[in-house]
């Protein structure tokens, strides 16, 4: 099977954490995949997940860790739990207009502010009295636009009383959050975890349960199953509603103690160095350079760069070397193509890489 | 690890089936988990597993097959996107009742027939005129109790214009479905395929679509990315809305097609020949005796076992032996024994434990 081993450098699903492989033959050797999800080993998994997580993204007392299916869903549970009506997205490319869509969709009435494809936002806007929830994806993965977490902090400061989710799909774990300042985060497990896809993980505070208990109390639909007040009332037990994706938060816990055991300090230094490597050579390159020209807004994990000459040549390239990077994103298919730099990915295969560009 | 060296006859999660280790292993070197879901790869994955499927349940032209990420999960979906208000449960133990509780959390009126937990229903009823849907759980797994495919036909005939839901969890692929007298069914991986949990599969006729549209078209809240419009919208193009868990839509791709190598009718015999082993077994036992009187609505593949003195004592001495069952459900916890038939259990085995007890 060597004739298929190849680095995939692709934004998500993306490379396997390398112990990947190892930990699900543990997996399988301990009967994971059979044991009940309302057995005592599974109360175990559940709780080491969760405290991994909580230790690994510093995630405070006071919130609750829900696993889900994925980054969408949890879009949709937050929506169903924290809005009555009004919405309000930061739209900068696919995944945060995502968001948005499926407010309208949940027949809530969200508004918007929208930013060029690839720029900044402004930030200095009044944001709506009525707004209940104000929606950030903080890692535009489409674009490859990043949102400082401090210009998300001065936005809850000046609207303190109003919910701010925070979509870190493909900035997790490198993003650092400061949690007094948001009161919900979410992400899935196949970009900078390097998991299998089929797992989603959303984080709330007792605001967001409180908002949820509030709805339901006056009609609102609030969905079933995977309501947060549903989510909480099994989570309280260490268990899920329905028969989870056990082995996904098993690999999870693992890979979790790993990043645990690196120190995220030490993931934060080396995902800024690989992604300094990779926007210096692309600044310097002839005909290749950066798609996002601000530096202070360029995404440190999901990297977009301009190809004029169109993207397939250079993907075919490097493919054929064992190196995957993804295409631009949708109408920017062939005039991009997107570099992932997440924990798993090294400096060493980086630079093999670049060198063939 | 060969102390770990375990059967589970449970009912969900259960025994993996024999080749899932080395289907995972080739999924872990052709970098299944890797690839993109918008790639051709992941193309030929959705309609292959699709197709196996569909040869393996014979389900016809005209029925699309949706991936979710539970059972649990297709019940939201299916009262949000097919009943306007009115749905009708047929009650006969904790997952049937779990379909109906979603109804009222969406917000719905669904009616109800209970039956007593571990007899059948009474048939012969009228289903009021303003029901939309009527929802069966084929197998209860709680009780043991199977309905008769018939019985669900007969009320299809008398109601013709209503839809029907058949939930098939934990009798797939046993169960041998007419699928032009029901609108749709659904299952999870984790029990007969045995699969990795995580995975849900919803298969829906056009009335179930043309309904939804309806619904959408009246302003019915219909959910967002899993509505069947967004499943179809997708399926059409061999994709799904998010990253889905393809390590698992790979793996049923395999054992479906397994299944279809020996062929369906033989799965069903062997199913048969067991549970018959199973129950002969236990109606001459001195002190364990069938929980489900009616041999008509005996289950085959998961059976329930009244043990009077307590299930504790016999589910420690079979897991001493390497053999693990399950506990009775909810409180029949220390009153019964559950023992699942699914493909994958073998006779030898079932009678190496058999002698166990």
């Amino acid at each position: 099977m060597e004739k298929n081993k190849k680095i995939f450098f692709t934004p998500g699903p993306t490379q396997l954490y390398p112990n990947v492989a190892k930990h699900i033959k543990d997996a399988l050797s301990n009967n994971i995949c059979s044991i009940s999800h309302r057995s005592r080993e599974f109360e175990v998994i559940f709780s080491e997940t969760t405290e991994s997580l909580k230790r690994l993204l510093n995630i405070p007392n006071g919130f609750h860790v829900f696993f889900l299916s994925s980054a969408t869903e949890a879009m949709e549970r937050i929506i169903e739990n924290c809005v009555a009506e009004h919405s309000f997205h930061f739209i900068g490319g696919s995944f945060s207009e995502r968001f948005y869509i499926i407010a309208k969709q949940l027949m809530k009435s969200p508004e918007k502010l929208e930013a060029e494809f690839g720029k900044g936002f402004e930030f200095d806007l009044e944001i709506p009295g009525k707004t209940e929830l104000i929606c950030f994806t903080q890692n535009e993965t489409s674009s490859g636009v990043a949102v400082d977490m401090e210009d998300i902090y001065a936005i809850k400061k000046k609207n303190p009383e109003k919910l701010v989710a925070v979509d870190i799909v493909s900035s997790v774990p490198y993003v650092n959050i400061e949690y007094s300042l948001v009161d919900c985060t979410f992400f899935s497990v196949q970009k900078g975890f390097g998991l299998p896809a089929g797992l989603g993980v959303l984080i709330v505070n007792d605001r967001c349960i409180e908002k949820s208990k509030l709805l339901s109390n006056k009609g609102y639909n609030i969905g079933s199953y995977h309501s947060l007040l549903s989510l909480l009332s099994k989570a309280e037990k260490r268990q899920t509603v329905e028969t989870p994706n056990i082995l996904d938060m098993y690999l999870l816990r693992e890979i979790s103690k790993e990043l645990n055991n690196i120190g995220i300090e030490k993931i934060r230094e080396e995902t800024e160095e690989k992604a300094n490597m990779i926007y210096d050579f692309f600044d310097r390159h002839e005909l290749y350079s950066p798609f996002v020209q601000d530096k202070g807004i360029r995404s440190k994990t999901t990297i977009a760069i301009k190809t004029p000459n169109g993207s397939g040549e250079v993907i075919n390239r490097l493919s054929e070397k064992g190196f995957v990077v993804g295409s631009g994103y949708g109408v920017h298919k062939n005039e991009q193509i997107r570099i992932a730099n997440f924990p798993m990915h090294r400096a060493g295969d980086i630079k093999k890489m670049l060198r063939l560009i």
